[in-house]
């Protein structure tokens, strides 16, 4: 299967790199920069010395669109929006990971994002999380592939939405991430002195672009319109996301109880690990890897149900997540390529 | 002044010494240690090489307790107990940092933290957070000096306790603190290699010694009884404690109300810096100080207030809001000693 | 293949653990632990949850000895010294991670590490550098796992070893190494606030143990007696040794020329990355693989090669090497399970 | 005495406004910035909310000129010869923390930084290392404030230049830096996922442009023209430059000779700390402080002396020791707002 990776030279595009090199049925036939267009990969991603030959294009899509079977697009939105629907129309399958086609409504897309030049492919798309929409996702040839946030998040709340166990109303997000979800463009918020040492919340109250994608999945899960307070901070690590979620119980529950409905809604699922009890999820369990774990908790003082998902959100919250969705759009098994074991220490 | 030292050779103790070595009014007459019994301060913190001559003592307090005017304990629970009343009979102003007077409810300390072997003495301790019971403390001998949790939450929240504009049962904390605050003896949890790029919540679920304390202070300051749901969390960083603080409104507010109703609260304040709207407090902006620095937010869409705050757990959290109290109990001005400008980077 | 691994809650056990579940020839039939016997495995090692279902034993070899074909000791010195006889007189083959078995002049092993147990047994270990001695290590049944620090610093210096470019009495060692290679055992030291943002050298003067190990392996392979200064340091991070090498040039040289010697001496190895001229290794391009990179600089001003060596050293300088040796002496492709992309970032 | 701070928005210059701002003598009239003009300075600088009123300028330096009795220079190297000359040639005392003025011989500095535009003022320049040319820094009215790793290394072994216990052609500095000391320009190198659990060397060879700065000094000190081998190296904290020093002895000696020869050498010295046998600096002893640290040992095998100095980079190796410089020019006492205590941990 040939494969493309537009916008390689980032977090994201080396880690698509990465798990693609080692996918026993991949073969990456052109990666594109702008920065380092005509330079050998290594230049941008030095620990890949040695393991590809391929060189970095920047070369049109019109020119790359017969060369891959499957496009990723890891670009900022508003650029996906643009090169997905050449990919797409000329028939390859497209893995866009961008925020572009991820709001189906288009009017809450352009109130965040702003003008899309593309509204009429923005149907076509199909959101990618494999355990809430394989069907779906099977039979498409263009993902929408969630952003980081939404995937803790979603993943961590799924199986309550559709239950009458909680109030809606009361659902607090707290999420904290390593700074590559920062990106790799230089900008001084993402500076190690400016980092390191350091922590803070950031789009405090309601202001962060990954919300209305929440709330969409939320939405739809529960049947119910969903709203929720979502906080994301910066951690002084490089990958992963931790999301402490508080959600307030109809009536007094056992953690037990959660246990078993969260173990019965992800029975069979290969990349979601439920804790026993007591245990809590910590971002080394996951680093390098497509799990989500989720730990679950019961205050019993204030009634309220607490669960700490955490991924890796370079894997699960991006390229895992994408080559998972690819395995299921080209009908391989959708473990290939992801067996792997956390890095930890 | 002769000051003592209990516990000198963990964070919290070296902590005391940095801030006491500078201090105009102060002059350090013994440290105690039972791991360094005998050795010079320097064998155990390096840092202090040159700036101080004292070696570590392990005599018995009745031996020590002529030595100083005031002593400070950095002992762990349950260990104070013992020590304290011995200087406080003997007419010594103590401060102590350990959790052991802090709660004037007996049955509440004995449910958290096991057996008191002094409870004659807790009613003569005054809880000591000088923003809020300055008058008191000031006439105080011995001072219950805050956790370095409570003192983020309780500085956090107090101008909005006393007041209706809030449902005091919804309050959520959700705190993350430095691995500092776990202490200088060894084990595995706190190593580098367990910390260092991970990120986790522990005693989730209305489980942690500090939460009685918390709710103490806090329905202390409301009037009326306060539960809370507090998740601690481990940052892979030195110092800090950074609390985003989520409260539910009982009508619609601007942030420029709270900034008001807060700026009020803590006016003249010398460690209490109030954000402008939008500004968001870093970890990095209260290091080495005994600043507490809150930012202030609505999330309009929930109807919730996010309030941030930001100490340095071993300043404000423990040495440094440890002084401040010397200070007022020994009638020096509030701030001497303790005009650090953080270090950033 | 059933694999026994000793001591495997420390980071190198863990580390044998993480590639040996994905290792295609493999099957781990026990593991031990004195700390965590009868416990799983995910207790001591989290991130393997749901990984392995296999339980600590403490039970002694004797009763071990049957149940494996391949036993690997990740046991500080002195103890396995005990333990590999057992299994090594059984007929399994045995891979030592200790210094125990690694230097073949016995009075030198106890100058430095204390009493042998175990002399008669010295003679058979085959110390276990596959680029340097690949057919011995092919026949051995007992393989002297090397060090970490003399993984690096050899394989830096071996392509200068036989030749008559340097002087060998002007080698300079000035190495660093990530917190994981103090091991897993609570000490202050490798506290994360004794790490964290500081950074020192140690045993300085000739004085590590790692010494002798170096040396005898650079006089093996020089045919002279080489002594070298060597300076470790200890290094934020959790993996990772980079070891700076400085040699006075007989002759003046190019970089090239440099090049072209280590280029031919490593030829066709698969886990040695010799860098393009001005490139320079990084910890960080090695991450959680089997390689080591290796840099080479000229200072004509100086007449000195400047050699930059980096590997991982729970991989190539613990784990991945063992399990490197292990194909070899089971007859597997080299490179069987160790086809790891580095982390980054 | 009323100061200026030019390029107060970077790291150096917060360092400047850090210790001036509780300098007893200092007030800070004006400081500059492009990027900030007309921002106040917490914009930049958010730990310094509340602690100044001042607002960044870029008016030219004709209009600050009478602002300012002494100006600090905390430019690129190339900005500061333009700038310099202005306030030197009005009469005000000149700190300059670039490299503009360091290099004597004109020739030399043209090589590699390239052309200088104020060839005549270079020679009013003193070289500001206050324990080796106090004398003549009194006297000065131009300071060339010296670079970070030049202290490190020039302090480290100053007391062996002028003796004949070494091999002068024998000298190997292996110097490891924060990552402060890269500026805050926003650049990729120093992103933090691409420095954290990092570490790397650079401008290997010889190429770094602080040699030249340091031979200077060094073969000042000596009395014979001294070369060096010098490689820095990029470290995962924020602060501090550790130097790892080799020499060859010419004769066999002990390590108490070395030690006495250096606490003579540096007798009462309030930031110099030699210390006893067998302690090694560590970067978080000298963390916020002017301290230069220095640990001496022999490495008898190979007839070397290992030398390990550190500093904060940022303090004693820029904005400390310009303050220290001012204090000599200004006729304060040497050590006047600069008693910090170091920030562990």
């Amino acid at each position: 299967m040939k494969i493309g990776i537009y916008g390689a030279s980032g977090y994201t595009g080396q880690e698509l790199l990465r798990l693609l090199i080692r996918h026993p049925m991949a073969e990456v036939s052109f990666v594109t920069s702008r920065k380092f267009a005509g330079k050998p990969v290594f230049e941008a991603h030095p620990s890949l010395f040695g393991l590809t030959a391929l060189r970095f294009s920047d070369a049109p899509p019109e020119d790359l669109v017969r060369s891959a079977e499957v496009v990723f697009l890891a670009l900022p939105h508003g650029t996906s929006m643009d090169i997905a629907p050449v990919f797409f129309q000329a028939g390859a399958k497209v893995i866009d990971l961008s925020a572009d086609f991820r709001l189906a409504d288009l009017s809450v897309y352009e109130q965040w994002y702003g003008k899309h030049r593309s509204p009429d492919v923005v149907a076509e798309a199909v959101y990618g999380i494999p355990e809430l929409w394989r069907d779906e996702i099977g039979k498409a040839c263009f993902i929408a592939n969630p952003g980081c946030y939404p995937t803790s998040v979603i993943l961590g709340l799924a199986p309550l939405c559709g239950t009458d166990l909680i109030d809606r109303t009361s659902i607090v997000v707290d999420s904290k991430s390593g700074t590559s979800g920062a990106g790799r463009e230089p900008q001084m918020g993402s500076l190690f002195c400016e980092v390191d040492e350091g922590f803070k919340a950031y789009k405090i109250g309601g202001q962060h672009r990954h919300l209305p994608e929440m709330e969409q999945a939320l939405t739809r899960l529960s049947g119910d319109r969903v709203t929720i307070s979502f906080t994301p901070h910066l951690l002084p690590v490089s990958r992963g996301i931790l999301s402490t979620i508080y959600v307030d119980l109809v009536h007094s529950r056992q953690v037990e109880d959660l246990r078993e409905l969260y173990s019965e809604f992800y029975r069979g699922e290969p990349f979601i690990r439920i804790y026993p009890k007591g245990m809590s999820p910590n971002l080394l369990s996951v680093r390098g890897t497509n799990f989500c774990d989720i730990g679950l908790f019961i205050d019993p003082r204030a009634n309220r149900a607490v669960i700490v998902s955490a991924i890796d959100n370079l894997v699960k919250g991006a390229a895992g997540q994408a080559i998972q969705n690819m395995n299921l759009i080209c009908g391989f098994p959708e473990e290939t390529g992801l067996n792997m074991v956390p890095l930890f220490p």
